[in-house]
């Protein structure tokens, strides 16, 4: 079975989707989990389409990769210049990526109305496109659009333009499904045809608009294809890109490609789901493999044969892809979950414990609140801590108030907050204001803790999240907070959850403070 | 082309899934809709299982449908009864179904385990409890329960089965792909050899745990299937079963065959929409064929092209499914995306007005700022119709203040707004408490408005997102705040960004409230 290459483009065409917007240190996160999952290519953007682009691929130099080669996007030169001149072309190359990807028109239609210029000239555009560009990047892929749609229209034509890639020394000729209107009994005879004019490796590319992007893939790698791009949990424009979470799935555990080592593999539900929370996206639970709900079971009785023949009740093992079965009421994470990670954090757990279950209990309580510990790590360490009994009580807190006004004519809200704490016998009572009630709240209380603790003026918080958890009340809504602290030493996440915004981040700002002050004096 | 008969199963293993529920009532409006729709059976329930499943059969009988027929599903007697005394196979004939589906077992493995009987009893549980049926209903139907899995295990068992069906003269064999782990690659070669033994008309019944439900049922059509069983937007237990919805369409949109009248298949996305609504989910926006976002397209260069010819950047026309060409508001937006947008909100704007270059320039001042109009229509529709002053000026804020505050001991905050509101000459002042600051002034803000136009008592808010711009400034952080509010008539959305949720917030609620009495003064 021959290796698969994997090429994520979710930082490119996974933005496409209407509600994706990723920040620039959002896609270096995104990168490095991808990396760390195994995929071979990474696409990371446009940059002659995208200042913000620009900016991640130099951004994406200084941290270091362990094995993904990081690819930039492009189309072939304009057609009334060179492509030495060609301004698209030269900020591929000054991006200074491991890998180009251009594309270019298959379709005679397409070349004749959006081009405007003849079908001869379009074969140039290709050729030397992608010639040039191999004087000056390591690896050149060439992404024929619309090439199904082409195909059925002008089957030569197609694959001329597919021969005018090839010509130039294309290191991959990527067949894309642009309309997503491609079924997959189609597939095989087409891939023939080409295979006998082509002797590049093939790739293919598909979008979901028919739901069969996946099948595609898979039929594409069925007959020979080598290289398959998609995007994580199928993100994109219109109906989404192929899923890559369920492609890799499926090509090594049913069809016996190795694309990734099987340690990898068992990451793959946790960097779809950390790319659901980088996009602010509440996660499919039905989604394929990955989905909360991909191997939930109802019933007893099936209960008890799936425990003693899970394989005969599941397509493959859950844990494969780093789920887990669930019968359902049940929403556990389980306890083999709970005591890996107590190890992780050095706690010392024992699976008969009677606080192993309490732990387990809580959890299970709290998940059915809306908690989540993905991404809150050091508020599962403080809960797991705390049922210990192992965490000091640094401070307790009295009272607060936070007020925001605003009078006509003014711009925006005055934000104020009040906080009473008790350290030891002595009461520190602060006020301050701030960019919103949440802030304002944040800053008085570093201001009432800095005269006990200095140490908090190192802190800061980097990253603030909001979840609204869909109950369908409107404002009411239960609400999930997720903040992102560090020091120069480290980082680390804290959550809240209430039916109060305020509440719910004074919980994760209380974890977020309460943590450090613990990790400081274990340090010492 | 041959008629594919559609066997849609919703409200009985739609139901499966997790977050489901149908209510009698539900189930007898889904059935009506999947009648006009065209769907040729409705699968009902299973009334040996469920009382609830028993009432739907009766009530069903009380409404006429025009020409689906209603399907009882069951199972195989029980191995140590006969078919006459089996209380299964009793209550199935007392539904008076126009058609019964009885699933049995097809691996010899769960033939041992599961049923604990030989290989040979389980045939003969599977022939007699079909000829039964025979007897006593129109038509029979057989799943073949876990045939992909256990065709792979023991060809020659499986295929035994089927005989044993075959025997019994069920009207069609159905096969099934329970666990869902099947690839569309695999299915010719099994379809080949089943075809050379078994000539009852064949179907497909699979599930989406590989991501591939659609793509395995229309191969299976390709290969001579003839019966299709799935779901209106695959609703089912863990990754859902086969869409109906893309089925359905690709069938006749794509493959010639003849499945549902023209009309009716443009009644596609209103009826996968109105059973999202009656069970009380979110549709999914990405959805293939009938989605939101299905036909949406980002970028001005695009927009113009595809308004001449849709059919090169659209797999199908949008209408065939009864949807439609939506061009998205972007930060790519161009004039004719503002043009686009100015036509479906009735507003008259020529290309050549000044007024056009202002929206523009508006919108990528705001997008810059992190406003988002996707998802926020009637803000973009009150932005158009401020800049060319023909909105009244329904109210004026003159001031508001929220407060939470906390005490040690209390669960959580206690949040209470004020608002002053000025209409004509007269100034309301009110106070209301809610969960949180945002339901707080939102409460209050109604209270204000209400005494001076009541109507707005029927406004509720469905939906309220935050998100939280990452600009790594933790808690101050820029927000952005997106409401969807409703009455009996119609939904919209708005918008509001702001270093401060309240003001985000604030922003949204009162565009919300305006476009409610624009609409309202429109109507009268």
């Amino acid at each position: 079975m021959s290796l698969i290459h994997l090429y994520d483009t979710t930082l490119r065409d996974g933005t496409q989707a209407e509600e994706i917007s990723f920040l620039v240190a959002d896609k270096i996160r995104i990168a490095q989990k991808l990396d760390e999952l195994g995929v071979h290519y990474i696409e990371g953007g446009w940059p002659g389409s995208n200042p913000k682009d620009i900016a991640f691929f130099k951004e994406v130099k200084k941290v270091s990769l362990k094995q993904a080669k990081i690819a930039a996007f492009g189309s072939t030169r304009r057609a009334k210049t060179t492509p030495e001149k060609d301004n698209n072309l030269r900020t591929l190359i000054e991006a200074e990526p491991d890998a180009v990807t251009i594309f270019g028109k298959t379709w005679d239609f397409h070349v004749r109305e959006a081009l405007r210029i003849s079908g001869e000239a379009n074969l140039e555009l290709i050729y030397d496109s992608l010639a040039y560009l191999k004087q000056h990047v390591a690896e050149v892929f060439y992404d024929a659009e619309h090439f199904f749609d082409g195909y059925k229209a002008n089957p030569e034509y197609a694959i001329d333009t597919l021969k005018a890639a090839q010509q130039a020394q294309a290191d991959c000729i990527v067949l894309c499904d642009t309309n997503g209107g491609t079924l997959p009994h189609e597939l095989p005879a087409i891939l023939t045809e080409v295979k006998k004019h082509i002797q590049t490796p093939l790739g293919i590319h598909t979008h979901n608009d028919s739901e069969c992007a996946v099948a595609n893939s898979l039929m594409a790698v069925e007959h020979g294809i080598v290289h398959v791009q998609g995007t994580l949990n199928g993100f994109g424009e219109r109906c989404g890109n192929a899923n890559l979470c369920s492609i890799i799935a499926s090509l090594q555990l049913k069809m016996g490609h190795q694309c990734l080592t099987e340690k990898q593999l068992q990451r793959l539900r946790e960097v779809s789901r950390y790319v659901y929370e980088l996009a602010n996206l509440v996660p499919n639970p039905h989604q394929a493999y990955v989905g909360n709900s991909a191997f939930a079971h109802k019933g007893g009785v099936h209960v008890s044969a799936i425990q003693r023949h899970p394989e005969t009740y599941e397509h493959i093992r859950p844990e494969q892809v780093g789920n887990v079965t669930r019968v359902l009421v049940s929403d556990l994470s389980g306890r083999s979950n709970v005591l890996a990670k107590a190890e992780q954090f050095n706690i010392n757990l024992d699976s008969k414990d009677p606080v192993t279950m309490e732990i387990l209990e809580k959890i299970k309580d709290l998940e059915n609140k809306g908690y989540q510990f993905e991404g809150a790590e050091a508020s599962f360490e403080l809960l797991m801590r705390r049922a210990l009994g192992s965490v000091k009580q640094f401070f307790s807190i009295i009272g607060f108030r936070v007020i925001d006004s605003k009078r006509h004519g003014e711009e925006k809200p005055f934000s104020e907050a009040t906080v009473q704490v008790k350290v030891g016998g002595r009461i520190e009572h602060t006020a301050a204001e701030g960019s919103g009630p949440i802030n304002a709240l944040d800053n008085a209380l570093r201001k009432a803790l800095e005269s006990f603790y200095p140490q908090v003026k190192d802190m800061r918080l980097f990253d603030y999240k909001v979840r609204v958890l869909p109950t369908g009340k409107g404002t009411a809504s239960i609400t999930r907070v997720l903040l992102e602290s560090g020091d120069k030493n480290m980082r680390w996440g804290t959550v809240g959850v209430s039916d109060n915004i305020i509440d719910a981040s004074y919980q994760a700002l209380v974890d977020a403070l309460q943590y450090k002050l613990l990790k400081d004096a274990e340090d010492e």
